[in-house]
């Protein structure tokens, strides 16, 4: 693929939907809005013999949380070079708090426009930028503090709630299903959005540059969050990669992006991805400013600096990562690592501060900086840029240091009304996870937390994605509220479309795994409906329901190819005569045919039970044809 | 690849060594052992400038646990039709408690021998068996109770330490390596081992007719081992496959390898694989016995069972699966659930007890089995046959009703010294696995347990070992002391060469992860060898340490193939310009030069630092060509 070629509009972007799923979208009650989900169909049970005649079960159709935007959705014509639908737009407008400007506000924004040599990288139409009007703040925080429920809250409750109002309709009507009774009630409101939002416990990145994104929220109560890295490097990489590098990761769960592009043309790059994302975007705007001084980090320059904030949040960039916390005191405590400071944007503001020996300028120009974030509604991601990057250093007082730091920080940000997250590591070994999350929860007020894994050992270059997906999981259940995957090329090279994959779907498994762990309402519903299917041997269901429903069925089809195979009532590991879930299918008939359906039995206990069995179990168990299942 | 294809005398078996590495055998005091490791070459640091001079850090390789047994030793002639070398047959007729038995045993046995039918599958040098002395009890946990350390012990302690004497002794000349000093002194000693197995905490399958094994301890005072599943089926596979998958999976290290053969010459097929088999081999023998009256589970006698065991055991299968603990009265139990259940042994048993109307007959001829297992040697692995199939299912009353049973069942085999390890699940959420880590310990007074997994979550088929993986950590985590591993084709088909190499590097991960979490000694000095060599940019030795150098390597050279690249000092995901760990580097280099080196400072605290640092500093900072790296 020639670097920097950017995409044609239909280009190479993928648009497959996934099988036996259609597009769905919830009508809001507060708002006119709708929200994007996913419908599983389902196929029938087979008739079983229940209760004196035969039966089968009626699937009903799951509903799952789609971060894919309109691009699974057929109807909609998707044209990269124009960018998605604006969704959102109307909502901002409605809010009267905004202006559009007559120019880009960034000096470096405008020449990067004027320079001729750019056009055939340029996304074509790009929009003169929003701003907060004078005076006015345009952060969802701001509103959901003035009691406000914003189109982007109820879009979020009705999104996290994941039809819950139906699925315990189901559950009641399809009592017999002994997975229906496992949800529980509880739903998320638009109310409830509103009132984490306002106690900083969750943030909506949704910059008013950025009205393509199907809005999401980040915080503990809601759903666990996972983001995929994308972005090009001085070494490889180009525009159109990196476009589909991000609908791929979408497709395939990613909640949000970060672009962490580090080579040439990083500003045309961004805005293709920003204009074609549905999902918020994320930066740490100090590569860029780095690469506006060549790469010297010591003549870094708060103005240069501020330029790239101003010029990033008028392309719709929805969170910022921004490195406050590395402070000159804090530097020396890493010099008798194992890994020193690993962090990119850790290292950088390290040398400056050694280089100027003066404090990190991100932390002098803080509530500068919120001045900027709360005008365009960018919120903060605050940096560990002292994180641990390996078990050795974990723990350590320079990461636990720059976290009270971070805490410190979260308190400014929040009196400027600016939506806040933290970043957290990295390296940690299981036993170290918890305290990482508690002592994050207690300095930082309990904003959302954002970690990198945490990788649980060092020993498996390659396999980062799993060594990491562990304690991403774990502390997940915690409380973490977003974890940003690692891919298998995590310390080795630069993820391709099946590492940003394989990536994604191990961060949706961490995520869903500590969901699970967490109860949140309606988790398990997925689970449940899948091993329903997978007992039931209903195949394509069960490849259906699963997170890749390629690579299902795909393995499946290395052993067994044929259609046949899909609807036998065996499995692969097994063989014909061989299979135990048929096997304990046959033990269920049989128990049901002859009136031993257990639930009385459960009541009346053990020793009962085994008595009643003896005694209506005399003369009928001597038919054994029933049982075997010699096909 | 034909079926029932044997293997030739070269065959196809995977010689190959691990770069850089070599075996290295450590003799024993108490005996005349030598125990096999693997010792990782390293290359030196590059010079630092340090204290005033230059100086580089000598590297001492690191000596890694190592299962592949003599596959990976060039200097061993291996005849895969012989059988590899019988290291333990002395050890074991010194003992003087075992006799050579004029024919096999088993009639089962004996029939297949003279089956002239059987000649070319049949391994060549068949050797009569083994058995215990008439009143004699063979076991290591018989050993261990009568105070006698055996060579296996020795052998064990001596494995499990990773010579932690060098490594301390490394740590103390090291002082500046910060990871050397992190390394804890305690030892495992060879009485440390009789101890533990001795109180039941730990087991040592080690079948006498199995001289061929390297020994190993399953206990959760010792590192925690993994299980690799292997087998033909119905459908599929061959022999010479199954041994290869037997080299394969140990090679990149299973402790132990569980032969789960249903199809045909199931008896052909175990000779070759334990005749080659450095490592213990489990097998589930109530599956032979089904295939023995032709998958009729009601037709299953104790008889024919018991033939099997003797069959098998004359073998030198090392553990039995059994699934003695589900009873008639908990069958009932899994009637309402999602998955009912999912062991085939469980439910092969499940049948037969309703099919009967009879106790379970493994239950009822326990003491007999116990009998059995004594006289070979042959350790218990207490099957959960009814394990949760499902997160739905998850320590459900009839999983834990089955695992009082297990209990019961264990103080049984402990009264005839048999060693005994308890299986557990399954499927289960992170919140409620450690509930069955605390009942198991409970139920089963600290026998070791061996779970499958547990999975954490059901949507992910295709990736089960990392859905899996998960849950294994955190159960290694809280005491579990062997896990069995699961492949991405778990529910969806049979795993191929690369799918047992995932599932073993996953379960690895996992395994090496708990080690770390539960500080067992020497653990973490392979993740602090690994993160220093890629702190300092050598390539080679990241890749050398890591699980799987091969993977670790190709996917490096995926982005940066040339030599040139693996010593350059930057990495393929940052570019020349903008790595932080040079970065980092930079900053500790400034540091010292400058005498800035904060042993001292990290005396002193947060706040002289600072006061230090300016004091010091001013001056010295204005120097920014030192702290740069273009190029």
């Amino acid at each position: 693929m020639a670097k920097d070629k950017v995409p044609s509009s239909k280009s190479n972007i993928t648009r497959d939907g996934f099988p036996a799923s259609k597009k769905i979208y919830v009508k809001g009650k507060l708002h006119n809005i709708e929200v994007a989900m996913r419908e599983i169909e389902l196929t029938e049970s087979k008739p079983m013999f229940t209760d004196g005649q035969f039966k089968k079960d009626v699937n009903p159709p799951v509903t799952v949380y789609d971060t894919s935007g309109p691009y699974t959705d057929p109807s909609k014509e998707i044209d990269v070079k124009k960018g998605i639908e604006r969704i959102r737009e109307q909502w901002i407008f409605d809010r009267s708090d905004v202006e559009r400007l007559p120019e880009l506000s960034s000096k470096y924004g405008i020449d990067r426009l004027k320079n001729s040599e750019l056009d055939h990288l340029r996304f074509e139409h790009i929009k003169k930028p929003l701003r907060a009007k004078e005076g006015q703040n345009v952060s969802q925080l701001h509103y959901a503090r003035k009691g406000i429920i914003t189109p982007e809250m109820e879009y979020i409750a009705i999104r996290e709630n994941q039809k819950i109002q139906e699925i315990n309709e189901i559950s009641k009507q399809h009592k017999g299903n002994s997975f229906g009774a496992k949800t529980p009630a509880f739903e998320i409101t638009p109310e409830f959005v509103r009132d984490e939002v306002a106690s900083g416990r969750a943030i909506i990145p949704a910059n008013i540059n950025h009205p393509e994104i199907e809005p999401m929220i980040i915080g503990r109560n809601f759903l666990v969050k996972i983001n995929a890295n994308i972005g090009n490097s001085a070494v490889t990489s180009s525009i159109e990669e990196e476009v589909e590098k991000m609908v791929w990761a979408t497709r395939w769960g990613a909640d949000t992006v970060m672009d962490l592009s580090t080579g040439k043309n990083i500003h045309e790059t961004r805005e293709w991805i920003i204009r074609n994302s549905p999902v918020p975007i994320g930066t740490v705007p100090i590569y860029q400013a780095l690469e506006k001084v060549n790469g010297k980090a010591e003549e870094l320059t708060w103005e240069i600096f501020k330029d790239t904030l101003i010029e990033q949040a008028e392309q719709g960039v929805d969170y910022f990562t921004i490195h406050a916390g590395v402070l000159l005191r804090y530097v020396p405590w890493t010099a008798n690592r194992v890994t020193g400071i690993v962090s990119r944007g850790g290292s950088i503001m390290a040398k400056w501060c050694l280089a100027h020996h003066k404090e990190n300028f991100l932390y002098t120009h803080f509530e500068e900086i919120c001045e900027i974030m709360k005008a365009y509604d960018v919120s903060f991601s605050l940096g560990d840029g002292l994180r641990p990057g390996s078990i050795a250093d974990a723990n350590d007082r320079a990461q636990f240091g720059e976290l009270e730091t971070l805490g410190e920080l979260t308190k400014v940000a929040w009196k400027h009304d600016v939506q806040t997250m933290i970043e957290g590591p990295g390296h940690v070994p299981m036993h170290m996870i918890k305290e990482n999350m508690d002592k994050q929860l207690d300095a930082c007020g309990e904003a959302p937390f954002y970690t990198l894994g945490p990788l649980t050992t060092d020993i498996a270059p390659g396999y980062d994605h799993i060594t990491s997906g562990i304690g991403a999981a774990m502390i997940g259940w915690y409380g973490c509220a977003m974890l940003c995957y690692v891919t298998p090329k995590e310390h080795l090279g630069l993820p391709n479309r099946d590492d940003v994959k394989e990536g994604v779907i191990t961060y949706k498994i961490a995520a869903h795994a500590a969901d699970l762990a967490k109860g949140h309402p309606g988790a398990q519903y997925r689970d449940d409906a899948l091993s329903k299917a997978r007992f039931e041997f209903r195949w394509e269901d069960q490849f259906n329901l699963s997170l890749d429903p390629d690579t299902a069925k795909e393995y499946h089809d290395e052993t067994l190819p044929s259609d046949n195979a899909k609807v036998a009532h065996f499995c692969s590991m097994c063989g014909p005569h061989f299979c135990s879930m048929k096997i304990t299918q046959d033990v269920r008939d049989y128990a049901k045919e002859h009136g031993l359906d257990e639930e009385s039995a459960i009541q009346e206990g053990m020793k009962e039970m085994s008595e009643e069995f003896k005694k209506k179990g005399a003369d009928v168990y001597v038919e054994p044809e029933i049982l075997h299942d010699n096909e």
